[in-house]
């Protein structure tokens, strides 16, 4: 059930909360990605101290590995990852643009290959449904057909019609009464296939709407065009997901087009490789002028990282590739990310949203 | 200032304390390793719900990297790593049996190069306990040669002519009075040179003795002969420290020969190649058999892996190489041996340590 709780007067911001059984998502609000069931480094207790509310876990790969008797076996994907929040999973449908994964795509089904064994797996939304209903997650994503940037128009109507009809039959049969379906709408670059996909699936009535098929390759402002073009199709009173976008820019940008979700490898994948988020934009803490430098990473953080180690220490352990540094990098990125949501979240209740997202990005964008 | 505190009557155990400043060791006590200035993939906060009440970093190493200076401005290495427990310092000695490193070795002086940029680096006893002083840790290893295991008796007794003499430079230039120093016996598997060294150090009068040189290649039994050799020649009343030793076997049995305190790179090690202990012995937990067990790695193990989540599950993580699964499983390795120790002391404490011994070889090591 999602509560809209405020809605900003100068802007699309709102923000809400998504309830599921026992569980709650405030909205605007950011999902670490565990896409093999754990999120890169760190621990759930770790996640809740960050205090993210939600992860998205990957069902496809999920049921190549562990496999899904398992995770059913558990008693379930939260049981089996020890994380009480909310579990998104994502259907395997962004994979088909994974040379590593796909073989073809039919209209009946997509065939994909095990990138661990080579075994061949025919995916049907029917499939799909059945694999998130066992995993037990939250939040179940509709098997959709993401094309590519570059396809041309007739080759996205295609994959946007079959989206469409993938969605109805995912829809058909899944019954799990307890678990949310959001639908994918797809539909490339172009203002119709987009419209078309979201009222084809706002007529199927979801749980929530997820927009797929961005932030693949295209030039920015496309990507926000394809937002603005979309958002106003979807109804007020449901979630709105953007799938795959997590830069805090982004993120700002999307929530004043009414966007509540956002999921992202950014964070995480970043703090690997030394990169980590500021109020005074990112920085990359494995450079040697960081070696004598005992503030906090950003300071007046309140990350574990930031409240326990230096930026030297941190930058010492990263230089050394020692686990221990990306994990603390690691740390301070999805805290800044899910504090940045909160932030945004008291901004939007006050009606400063706007004034809110001018300064952060003032100090963040600082050259 | 080290207090025995139990002796063992059956045995050559003993229970005791090191108090360093505010700082206290409980022997027989574990020292992970912290090479680099990190405990690989754990934080000092875990260190402490693991139960580790000190640690032991690679003065050497740090001085390439991050130099000392930086440890020095951090404000020593407990402030620079954010751990509050013991730190001992190994001097460095133990990279002369390493190719990256060694250039050569002269009666005056080691050459190392570091494997970092190449640079030449010359160590003298002196400039080894003034890095030590500098960063500051609460032990200080002397500077010692230590042969191969495959050195004739002539040779050995060279490397422990000079070891003995690198003590004596070393105390002399040693002049931080909080901190403690260790020489380390050497004489290879030769027990005149043992004892050699051993007396010409017990002159010196050093606040403890490392038994260094060992379980680089030789057989078992000799390395215990050459403990048996060893302790006797060492006061009693002074903590005795077998370097390098850290599976649960060996350290009961050098415990019964009055050993003190060890330290291995094992527990950390085998965890990220998926070996972890329990009580029922090694097992490796990356095995497909495991994938269904839902039962703790360890049942009845109290740490922080064991009481939240299941071996399938960390099974599942180390099968993907995800990292999280390397540090559960280290987490759970740290914490067996120090939970070991604590069992081994408080079985000397009752005058039940040769019992406490052979009943947990007997599951430990039964088929």
């Amino acid at each position: 059930m999602f509560d809209l709780i405020y809605q900003d007067e100068k802007t699309q911001a709102r923000a809400g909360k998504l309830r599921l059984k026992n569980r709650a998502f405030d909205t605007p609000g950011f999902l670490p990605v565990a896409t093999k069931g754990d999120v890169k480094l760190v621990t759930p207790d770790e996640l809740k101290d960050i205090g993210a509310q939600g992860v998205i876990s990957n069902a496809f790969l999920l049921y190549l590995r562990p496999g899904v008797e398992v995770i059913k076996e558990a008693g379930g994907i939260h049981r089996f990852m020890g994380w009480d929040g909310i579990v998104f999973t994502d259907s395997g449908g962004f994979q088909v643009l994974n040379k590593d994964f796909i073989i073809k795509m039919e209209s009946e089904y997509v065939l994909f290959k095990s990138p661990f064994d080579g075994s061949k797996h025919e995916f049907t939304p029917e499939k799909c449904a059945e694999i998130q209903m066992l995993i037990d997650s939250d939040v179940a994503l509709t098997l959709d057909d993401c094309p590519t940037y570059k396809r041309d128009y007739d080759q996205v109507a295609t994959s946007t019609k079959r989206t469409i009809d993938w969605s109805k039959r995912f829809k058909s049969a899944h019954n799990r009464e307890t678990q949310n379906i959001f639908g994918i709408v797809q539909g490339g670059v172009h203002k119709k296939l987009r419209e078309k996909c979201a009222e084809a699936l706002v007529e199927m009535d979801f749980d929530g709407y997820a927009i797929g098929g961005l932030s693949i390759g295209e030039p920015k402002d496309l990507m926000n065009q394809v937002i603005k073009w979309t958002t106003p199709t979807l109804p007020s009173n449901k979630p709105r997901y953007l799938m795959g976008v997590g830069s805090p820019e982004d993120m700002l940008e999307a929530i004043s087009m009414g966007v509540d979700i956002f999921d992202s490898v950014f964070p995480t994948r970043n703090a690997r490789h030394n990169t980590v988020y500021t109020k005074k934009g990112k920085i990359n803490i494995g450079k040697e002028k960081f070696s004598h430098d005992f503030r906090p990473i950003d300071e007046g953080c309140k990350c574990y990282t930031c409240r326990k180690f230096s930026l030297a220490y941190v930058n010492h352990l990263l230089r050394e590739y020692e686990y221990l540094g990306m994990r603390l990098a690691t740390i301070h990125n999805l805290h800044f990310l899910v504090n940045l949501m909160e932030e945004v979240r008291e901004a939007i209740s006050k009606d400063m949203f706007p004034e809110y997202k001018k300064e952060f990005l003032k100090d963040y964008l600082s050259p």
